[in-house]
């Protein structure tokens, strides 16, 4: 089969792979359809994280149930599926909290491979979230927004729980990539009353705009503060989703943020060595992490998309081939894209 | 009037001092019946933290109400109060959002010298909670439980709220002070099912099981986190009550909270740099602040001492008269008294 190697910082090619078969009983073979590439991607395609030359990459996509363990029953060979990034076993104390992410009898050292013909799925048994019908069903923009459910819309999602958004709240969001985009969908799912988003960027704005933002905030830095000060009497927001990861990211965000305030985070953090006492001193709060993707799609987000309330796959600004990886992670690496769609099998 | 004053580290006297005047319409005279000394008063007192020579001290009172401003209707002159450490307005956005630990309208620069005959209390309109009947309706332990409320319980119990404590769960306690003993108690409120305190002091450890402690963890450090991991089945707890305010004790606190938890943090910072990742990766949250002691006495704490449902009262194991303060300084600085009372009118 087709699969997507990293080769060295920069270059991503497309080279021959055996097919992977079920290793354990709660395994699941699937045939992907759509995949995608992640902004968190782009840390080691920009050599600034390490990772081993030649493993396959990617952990987004939708696809078809090829094969199942004998342990699998909420899914057969046909069925079609959300393939989330996160493979919660569902009974650990992590999973029953309803942490997935924080599974703790996820595979070690898994290296999913979701940019290929077909990827082997682990605790398929609880985390595959299977898709009424078949992908012919769907038009083009339902399809992606079925994509995004695999990891950005329920990490926009997650951003939103994280922070304790409510109904009637002021929501700010730092960061204007495809998490950010799907935090603002998730805010405005949360009856958020108003949405400022930070951008700096006029398309990224609009769209964030499209899905539910009230306020763009262009400025950068300590004017861009000022200026969501000034939208809020000064107050401060109710809630701030952080979709960037960085210290200084951070930092704004509880420059933003009223008393009493929860910051929710879901950009990877970097370097993020902090001075807490800001947060006491504030009573501001600090959550976040990776997503519950299954969880949230199983409670809200499959149905949304399903009723069309909310369309993130229009995130996917530019459309490549399996064969056209390299291109589709200089789109993203360059700014082009907001999020790069790669089709994979039709 | 007497007033104890800070004169250098190590050294508190009595002064006589000009009794307080009205000086806002929302200011109310209290003279004071009981006050007390707080772990943060320590701060200073070793010489940790800078404060003024000759500066009046104390922040933690209950009193009789001997004169108001124009503003104030909610007390009259007689009525017996808790004077909160906090002087919320009860109108600001900090306050409305139940956050009055940072009210925008409190005075700046104030000085509350609780611990004298007579103190002049902000924002009296809003923040002073009012007692039914006398003090002398009240026995000593009740009279000891109402004088928690101006601060140390409601700090305990902003512990739990931070840290979004609900029934059923299990329950860390990192400290073993007067506020980590009361954060035992809003555990229990809270109706937390196993409340797990890390103490080595055995009297502190026999009154935290007298309020409701199922499990005292003695060691120190890394034997510490390894015996609460143990107790949890190495899940790790629910949610974390840090009482202290160091570093070390932060990083315990996430190294024994299951994915999801939250930290609710209300000791006092003090060099709080801190890599905030191992939050990010464990989903596990930091919150917390000053508590919102008007709205939590108001709420509910003031009904559970009222009603001998909780008696937080026992925090305080050495009494003493205001011309004794220097001795009841040395007895908390030498970790003899948890708390010392002082007595100021009968």
């Amino acid at each position: 089969m087709k699969a997507a190697v990293f080769v060295e910082p920069g270059k991503i090619e497309v080279q021959e792979r055996p097919q992977p078969t079920i290793q354990q009983p709660t395994d699941a073979i699937i045939r992907v359809i759509r995949a995608c590439v992640c902004g968190s991607d782009l840390w080691w395609y920009r050599g600034l994280k390490q990772r081993e030359v030649n493993s396959t990459v990617g952990h987004e996509a939708i696809g078809i149930v090829e094969q199942v363990g004998a342990a699998v029953q909420n899914v057969q060979p046909g069925d079609f599926v959300i393939v989330p990034f996160t493979h919660g076993c569902g009974h650990c104390a992590a999973c029953r909290a309803g942490f997935e992410g924080n599974c703790v009898n996820e595979e070690p050292g898994l290296n999913p491979g979701y940019q290929a013909q077909y990827l082997r799925f682990t605790n398929a048994h609880w985390a595959l979230v299977k898709i009424p019908g078949q992908p012919e069903d769907y038009d083009e923009e339902q399809l992606n927004s079925l994509l995004t459910l695999s990891d950005v819309m329920a990490t926009g999602y997650h951003a939103a729980m994280s922070a304790q958004v409510q109904a009637g709240d002021t929501v700010a969001i730092v960061g204007d990539g495809a998490v950010g985009l799907c935090a603002v969908i998730a805010a405005k799912l949360q009856g958020a009353q108003r949405i400022i988003t930070l951008s700096h960027h006029t398309k990224r704005a609009q769209l964030a705009q499209k899905f539910g933002a009230t306020d763009i905030v262009s400025m950068r830095d300590e004017a861009a503060i000022q200026a969501v000060l000034k939208l809020t009497d000064q107050a401060g927001v109710d809630a701030v989703l952080e979709c960037v990861g960085t210290e200084q990211a951070v930092s704004m965000a509880v420059k933003i943020a009223r008393a009493g305030a929860v910051i929710g985070r879901v950009g990877l953090p970097q370097n993020s060595q902090m001075n807490t006492n800001d947060l006491f001193w504030g009573n501001i709060g600090l959550r976040g992490g990776i997503a519950s993707v299954t969880k949230y799609d199983r409670q809200r987000l499959l149905a949304a998309v399903l009723k069309r309330e909310i369309n993130p796959g229009q995130v996917f600004t530019h459309k490549f081939t399996l064969d056209q990886i390299q291109a589709a992670y200089e789109a993203m690496d360059q700014r082009q894209a907001i999020k790069s769609l790669v089709i994979v099998n039709q």
